[in-house]
C-alpha cells in the first residue's frame, strides 16, 4: 500500500530556485499548519545549493559564538585563532574559551598531523579461501596498475596503499588515499570503483564484488579507523605547569592525573571511542561552523588521550584524533555562511584542510581539559547551572 | 606566556543583543579580514539565546531538504511525515526520500522505543577493594533514600535503577534516570550530584569521589551505550517483499541478505559501531534541523541491523538504535527555524520526545535500505555523480 | 563421500577400562606407526573418567613447577600457598615465584571476591519488535515462578537475577545464576531449559525461542563478560614500597608507573581483553594443574589492571579478573593429579572456590609485577635466554 | 614483612632430577599433609625438562580421548586424521568426533593457511609528536638495516614487515615475523631487541624506549590480531548438504542458517572474540595434548565465522582463526606424551606447523557445527546429562 500523502513539490525546469524553495514552505505549510518564517529567512543564494542538497525549503539557523582567542603552535596552522563554533548547548562555547585560555597561558598548543587518508573497501567474493588467497598476492604484485585505473579517475586523489583483510572466501581491500583538501569519500569511490573495474577485466579467475564490504568504516566509529586513520589522524598536545592550572582552574595537575587513570580504566571499562572527555562537543560545533559533513562526528569524535606527569609536576596532555575527516573544498565548505567561517580561520580552499585539522584538534584539547578540570573543581553542575538555562 | 591576541568583545550589561552580536562580527573582520554578511544574517531573536551559546555572533545557515512523505506505523508517530533534513552533501535528501517511498510501498515502517533513560555515572575510591564491594551493597540498601535525593533537584527526571561496576578498589555507580522530553545531560548531572551528596553525608567510611568516572559515555560510542541504552532504544523494522524491492530498487531481497552476510563480517572484523549503512547521516540532518545536540552523533549513530529472509522471500529488515538522544523540550528546540521543524513534525514540546524517535529510526531505516540497495545495484557512485557535484 | 579411514575402537560393555583404552592405543599404533608409551603411562584409574571423557586412551604428561611460597591476604585464602603450575613455558614458574617473592616482601596480596555468577542466555524471538518488549515486561513480573522452574532442577544453582537485551524482535535474556563450587556450566544450562519450557507453557503469545543466544558468552572473551562478570569476579591488590621494588626488581615504581600509561594506550589502541601483562599464563597453567576447563582461559584471562602512585613513591597495584572460572567439584577436580594439585592449596570440594579463585588471583598479580619489571629492566630476553632454552 | 614460610627446595648441582623432585614433592606434603601419589607418577625424563619448567616436581595427568577419523583436504594436512584431545570435560569429544562425521559426510574439510606472522611490539617515546612522526619515516627508510640487525640472532626468524601506530608523541611499532615451525614468542623477542639496539646506535635524535609496548599483544586477545594476525590465520570451510545434516543431525541448513544472524547479533551485542560457537574448547584440548603454549588458548580462541546459505539449500560454513599460535618444533613438542601426539598427526618437527594449524581449525569446524547443531535439535542438555556426569 503506497502513502496517499501528497508528494513534494519539485520543479522539472529548474529545482534550485527561490520560488520552488518558497513552493515547498507552503506546502509544509497546508500540509502541517505550520508556517516557516524563521526557515524561509536566509541569503544563502539557492542556485549554489545544487549539488548539496534535494527539495531545498529553506535553512536552519544555527546559533554560532566566538571561542578563543587561542594560540595554536602547529605546522599549518601558525598563530591565534579565533574559532567560529555551532551549538545551541549553553556553556560549551565559555568552557571550550577557558580551556583556549589556559593553554595560551602555557604557550600554546602544539599540533601534529601524522597522516591523512580516506579509504573506500570493497570486498571480493570467491569460491573458497585458497582462491582468495591467491587473488591477495595478485592485488599485490599489481598495485601500479590498479593505481593508475583508479587515479584516472580523479586529477586530485592519489591511491597510497592497499590494506587486505581476509575472512574466510572473502577477501577485503581497503584502499587508502590521499585527497587533497577535499574530505573524498566520494572522489574514493569513484576512484576505487574504476579499480575493481579494471580488476574485473583483468582478473582471470571468477568471482562476485560489491564496492564496499562495510569496513571503511563510512559514518561510523570502528576500531580500525582509530588504528588505521581515517581522515586527518591529528595530535594536539601542550605542557602545563602546575602552579598555572591551580590558579586558572583550581585544580592540581597530580588531581588530574590520578583522574585519568580512572577515566582510563571507565574507558576501558565501556569501551569507550574516546577515552576523554567530550572531543564530540568542539569537533560538531566547528563542522556545522565550517560546513563539514556533520554525520562524520561519528567516525571523528574517536580519540586517544595520553598524559603523564613530569618529575616537576608539569602535566603533559595530548589527544590523538586518529579520523578527523576535514575539508576545505567541496561538500558545504563554499556556501555563505560556511565560507565565512573558513575564510576567518584562513582555512578556505587549495592547501588548507591539514590547517584546519589542527585548529579543530587544538580546540578539542582545550575544551576537554576544561571540562576534565571543572568536574575535579566542583563546579561543573554549577557553570551549567548559571549558563545553560535552557538546558534541562 | 599568555597570547597578545585581543579579546572578544563582550558586553557587562547584556551579553545578548543584537549590537553585542554585531560588535563581534565587527571584531572577527578587523582581526581577519574577513566580512561576515551572511554569518549576520538572521532572524533568530538573539535574546532567546542565553542559555544556549555565548559569545553569539550570527548563524550558520545549514540548508534543509524536505524528505518524505514516509509512513511512520509508531506507537508515538503514526501517519506521514515530512522529514526536514539538515545537510550538505548531495544526493542525501534523494536517497533518504527513495528509502521511504520503497518503505511506505510496504506499508510503512514500524516503530518501536523499548525504552528511555538517561545516565551520569559517578565514581567512588575507597582504601581497598572489600570496602569498595560494602559500599556497593550499601547503596543498594539506600536505593530509595539516593532516588529521593537525585529526584529533590528536579520536577521532572526520576531515577530508575544504578548500574554497578568494580574495578579494583573504584565504584563505578552508573544512574540511570528518565527524563521527559528533555535529553536530560544536565538534569541528571544535578540530580547525581545530588544523591553523591546525600551519600558523602550518609556513608560511613571514608572514600573519595568525582561526579563522572567516564562510563556515562557522554558525547562518546561506546559498547555500554550499545547494551545499556543511553537515550532512546528504538527500532524501526518492515517487510519488504521481493517483488516491489525488485521493482523499485533493482536488487533482489536474496542480495541483500547475501550482503548482509558480508556486512556482518565487515563490521565485525573492524569492529564498526553500527552494523549497517549510514545512520549517521539521516541522524545528523534531523538533529541539526530539530536543534539536537549536533555532538551526540556520537552516541546515536550506534546501531545494529538484524534481518530475515523469510521462505517466501520477503525480507525482514531491523535497525536497533540504542543511544538515540533526542529532546523536544529545552536545549535547541525552542529556536526559531528549530522549532518550526519540530513543529511540521508534531514533535515539539512534552510528550513528543518518542515520537521524534521514532520517527528518526524510521528515517535511518529508509537510508540503510536506499544506500545498500544503490551499492549493489551499482547505481551508487553514478548518483553521487549526478547529484553530488560540489562533493569532491 | 564418507571418509573410508577405520571408525575407531569402542567397547559396548564398558569403554571406562584399560583394556579398551590401551586398544585404542594399539589402533593409533597401527594406523599412524606411532607408539604411545609416555601416552599410555598413567596411574589415573580410568573407570574414574566416565563423565570427563570419552574414547579416553592415555594421559598427557604435563609437567608440574612449583612456585610460591606466596603470602595471601585473602577472606577465603589467608596464610602461605605453594601453588602448582602446569606449564612447558621455560621462565614461568621462575617469574611467577620472583613475583611472589616481591609481594611476600610487600606483605602479601589482598584478594576480593566481588561477585560470583554462572550465566546461560537464552534467546526469544517475536513478531516484531513490540511483542519482544512486552516479553520482556511479562518476565520480570513472573522472575519468581521463572526462578522456581529453574531451580527445581538442581540442588546447588540459585538463579540471582536475568539480564535483558533487546535487538529488533529478539529479546535475549541472560540468566545469571550462583553455582556453589562448581563452574556450573551445565547446571544453568540445565536449570535455563527448565526456566524456558515454563515460559513456554505460560506464555500466551507466539514465539520461537533457542537456549544460547550467544551473549553467554560461553568460551569466548567478551566486553560483556568484561562487565558483568561470568565467573568470579575478584580482585587482587598490593601496595609497594619504592625502595623493595628497586631492591628486588631494579626499576622504580615511578618508571612503573610511566610504563602503566603506555600500556594503558596500547590495550586501548589494539583493544585488548587485558591491559595487563600475561594473566594467561598464570591462569592456565593453574587451570590445568587443578582440573580446571582449560578452554576457559578464554573468559578468565580478560583483566583491567589499576595502578594508582602515591605521594610517597608507594605503588599501588591491582588486577581486576572479571570472569575467572573456577570450580573446586566436578569436572576433572577429582581426578587423581588434579585433586591432589587441590588439595595441596586447600581447595578441593565444598566451600572452596572462592578461595582458589583468590589464590590464582594472587597468582597473576604476581606474575604480572615480574614480568613488567623485567621489561623494564632489561633483562627479560636474558631470563628466557637463560630458563627458556627449549623456546625458540 | 617477607614471608615466613619454608622455601621450595632447590638443587645448585642439578635442578633436573628425579631427586630433587621427589624432595619437592616431600616437602609439599610436609607443608601441606597431601601426598602426592599421582602427580608423582610419570615417565617423563626429567633432565629434558630443563628450559620448559623450573621447580619440577611432578605432572598433571591430562586425559586423553581420540576424536575422529577426520578428513581434512588441506595444502598441507591433506588425509584422515585421528585427532587426539586433552579434556576433562565430558561430551567433549564425542561432540567433536560427531561433528568430523558429518564434515566427513560432506567430503571434508578444506583447510588454508592464510598467513604466518608472530610479533613483538616495541615502543618509542619523543619529546614531542612531530619528532615521533619523524622516527617512523627513518624507521621505513631503514628497514633492511633494521631487518638485518634483527635477523642476526636468529637462523629461522625471518623480519617480514613493521606496522606503526602513533599515539600523541609515542610510536609503537609492531614487527612480524616468519619463524618457521616454532611459535617464536622468544625468537622475536630476541630479534626484536637486537632491531631496537641497532635503532638506539643509529638514531641520531634522543627518545627512550620499551621492548613491549602492549600491542604484541602477547597472551591476550585483542581486535589487533583478530584483523593482522598473530600466529596463524587460517580457515577451515566446507559445504553441507540439507539432507545430510538433516539426517546427521536432525536441523535443516536453514534452520542453522537464521540462528547464524542471531549468533552474529549476539556476538556484536556483548563484543565477544568470536561469533561461532565454542572454538575454545577443541583448542585447548589439542594444544594441551600437543604440547602448546596453553596458554595461547587467549589469543588462539578468536574467530569469525562466515556462512552462506546457497539457493539449493547447501550451506557453506566456515570459520577463520586469525591468530592461531602453533609449533611444532620448541617448547613443549618434544616431551613424552606430547611429542607422540604430534607424530601421531604427522606433525612433529619441522616443516609441520601449518599442517598442525590445519588440522586444529578443522577441528574447530567441526566442534562448531556439532554444538550448533545439537542447540538447535535441542539434544544439547540431554546428552551433557548423559555423557558430562561429572560436569556440574
Amino acid at each position: 500500500m503506497m502513502s496517499q500523502a501528497p508528494r513534494i513539490p519539485r520543479s522539472r525546469d529548474n529545482d534550485y530556485s527561490e520560488e520552488i524553495a518558497a513552493e515547498r514552505r507552503d506546502f509544509v505549510t497546508r500540509q502541517t499548519g505550520q508556517a516557516l518564517p524563521h526557515i524561509g529567512h536566509y541569503n544563502q543564494p539557492v542556485e549554489q545549493l545544487s549539488g548539496n542538497i534535494e527539495n531545498f525549503f529553506g535553512v536552519a539557523q544555527m546559533p554560532l559564538g566566538l571561542a578563543g582567542p587561542m594560540r595554536v603552535n602547529g605546522e599549518h596552522a601558525d598563530g591565534d585563532f579565533y574559532v567560529p563554533m555551532a551549538t545551541t548547548e549553553g556553556t560549551l562555547v565559555a568552557s571550550y574559551s577557558r580551556g583556549m585560555k589556559l593553554l595560551n597561558a602555557c604557550g600554546g598548543v602544539t599540533t601534529t598531523v601524522v597522516e591523512k587518508y580516506m579509504q573506500r573497501s570493497p570486498v571480493f567474493s570467491f569460491a573458497d579461501s585458497r582462491q582468495s588467497r591467491e587473488f591477495g598476492a595478485w592485488v599485490i604484485a599489481r598495485f601500479e596498475a590498479i593505481k593508475k585505473a583508479a587515479e584516472a579517475t580523479t586529477s586530485i586523489g592519489k591511491l597510497s596503499h592497499i590494506e587486505q583483510y581476509q575472512i574466510a572466501r572473502l577477501r577485503y581491500l581497503r584502499f587508502n588515499y590521499t585527497t587533497g583538501d577535499a574530505a573524498g569519500q566520494n572522489m574514493v569511490g569513484k576512484a576505487t570503483l574504476a579499480a575493481c573495474e579494471w580488476i574485473q577485466d583483468n582478473y582471470p579467475a571468477p568471482y562476485s564484488w560489491t564496492l564496499s564490504g562495510n569496513i571503511d568504516t563510512d559514518k561510523k566509529h570502528s576500531q580500525m579507523n582509530l588504528m588505521h586513520s581515517r581522515g586527518t589522524r591529528v595530535v594536539a598536545e601542550a605542557t602545563i605547569p602546575n602552579a598555572t592550572l591551580q590558579q586558572m582552574m583550581g585544580v592540581s595537575t597530580r588531581t588530574l592525573y590520578r583522574q585519568r587513570q580512572i577515566s582510563n580504566v571507565g574507558a576501558m571499562l565501556s569501551h569507550a571511542a574516546n577515552n576523554g572527555a567530550h572531543a564530540a562537543n568542539g569537533i560538531a560545533a566547528v563542522f556545522i561552523a565550517t560546513g563539514q559533513d556533520e554525520a562524520n562526528v561519528a567516525e571523528s569524535h574517536a580519540g586517544l588521550v595520553y598524559t603523564e606527569l613530569m618529575d616537576n609536576d608539569d602535566y603533559y596532555w595530548s589527544i590523538t584524533l586518529p579520523s578527523l575527516i576535514v575539508a576545505t573544498y567541496g561538500g558545504g565548505t563554499g556556501l555563505g555562511t560556511q565560507r565565512e567561517a573558513l575564510e576567518m580561520l584562513g582555512c578556505y580552499g587549495q592547501g588548507k584542510a591539514v590547517k584546519l585539522a589542527e585548529i579543530i584538534a587544538a580546540t578539542v584539547l582545550a575544551g576537554d581539559i576544561s571540562l576534565s578540570s571543572a568536574i575535579l573543581a566542583g563546579d561543573w553542575v554549577s557553570s551549567h547551572d548559571r549558563l545553560g538555562r535552557n538546558r534541562p
